[in-house]
């Protein structure tokens, strides 16, 4: 019964539903501001995760060395607040594609309306934090909109 | 697309499938105790919202008086820890069904293997926290196995 | 024995040190990301709070009308990491003091290495989510290098 | 100024001031219950640290094989809440120590308002999760009330 639980493939990337509980939210009525990284990091593991790659794969040097990502820089605007009981919905794409990092557009949904949109570098790193290149496998399976 | 978002209803109660992200991890490797209690109120959440509850609706008095739960009292187990990128599964089932409390037992699996099991007492407040009896409606949709 | 909990004003603004617990690790075995964005919401608490403004005030009302601060835009580097037992200091300094917004610098350092870098742009509003304009007295608290 | 940090040695144990920021709280207004064992932890965390004992040089092996402590059974009271900008205070002492185990009781209270009562059994284990025996000099600095 966990299908569906990692979001879909989407023609130009990914797309995950998070449902909002309690522990997102705070005394204002609305969520913690610093929730909406944890539901982009949710849809960049699951985007990952259906392109094959693992996070505990990745540190076990399944794809050559031992490699994590690491979050080097977000851009992030907070247009409005989710509430608790709402299903958002998180879209994430591959913007740019380098060597050892990845530029990735994300946005928070909730129906129409756009609620939280977010530019972030993503680096590859040895689990000692060097930067390390990407691998091949995984650079052709980031590629964005590998279909246009 | 959020269609089992909110788990399933069972003979006995409810399930819902949970996944293991960075956020619930910590340094040792495996996921920090205190996330489990996160994941019991999301599975808890989510049996009252397939009885027709929301949290949204509680506070805003569409049973009477506003109303929320709040947990009194926990005994928890913590027996294996479940790791990153795991999917386990939270199962609820009513227990005890009194005038102004619930006992809940609650468990936390991966495939076979029981991590957490907890017993878990909530009580029916008001917003000020003045305890309150649970709504007629509400105390026939949660009775322990209705089936049986 | 509360005293320094808010950490101290300094000739531009604020520092507030801060420990680094598990809680606040992910399974890399470093800072969990969006963790830092709590830690630079504590500075920017405890600044206010130190000029004399706490939240649970501000909502009920004692500066006029109730008002809440929101985060609604931030731009921030992931510098370097910290680790478990560490302790780290969060620098909050106003930059730019607008009639319903505010934009502050804020810094997270490990000693003499900056980790995390963040411009934070927080509006004021009403519970309901409607701009606001910063009250007076706020606005002279608040103003960047007062001494300056 | 991280004087402090780390909370205070008492007579029988250990305490701590804990800060309730917007983080720890939830939609209902107060803390979210969750949060109280992050704060436990946090407690526990210093009370090893006053003591000589750091989670990095743990499992680095500083003590012979590395060790890391796992929280195994709690048992836990929710008695009041806490607020947001609350100053309480989290106490722990050793209530049992046994070879590969400690029992320990906790509380978090609020001016002389006891808001949760916990016991906590934690256990002593390799990285891989394997049970081992507590080291003798830690064994020694644990031992509950010393002095009487």
């Amino acid at each position: 019964m966990s299908q569906g639980l990692a979001g879909r493939l989407t023609d130009d990337g990914h797309a995950l539903d998070v449902r909002i509980y309690f522990e997102d939210t705070d005394f204002s009525g609305v969520v913690y501001h610093a929730r909406y990284l944890n539901f982009l990091e949710r849809g960049r593991s699951d985007f990952l995760r259906l392109k094959g790659i693992g996070h505990r794969e990745l540190l076990a040097g399944r794809y050559g060395a031992p490699l994590i990502f690491a979050v080097r820089h977000m851009d992030i605007d907070f247009l409005r607040p989710a509430r608790i009981d709402d299903v958002v919905t998180v879209t994430t794409r591959t913007a740019l594609l380098g060597g050892a990092r990845i530029i990735l557009d994300q946005r928070i949904a909730c129906g129409d309306a756009v609620l939280v949109k977010a530019t972030v570098k993503v680096a590859v790193l040895s689990p000692e934090g060097k930067p390390m290149r990407l691998p091949k496998d995984m650079h052709a399976q980031l590629q964005p909109t590998a279909s246009a």
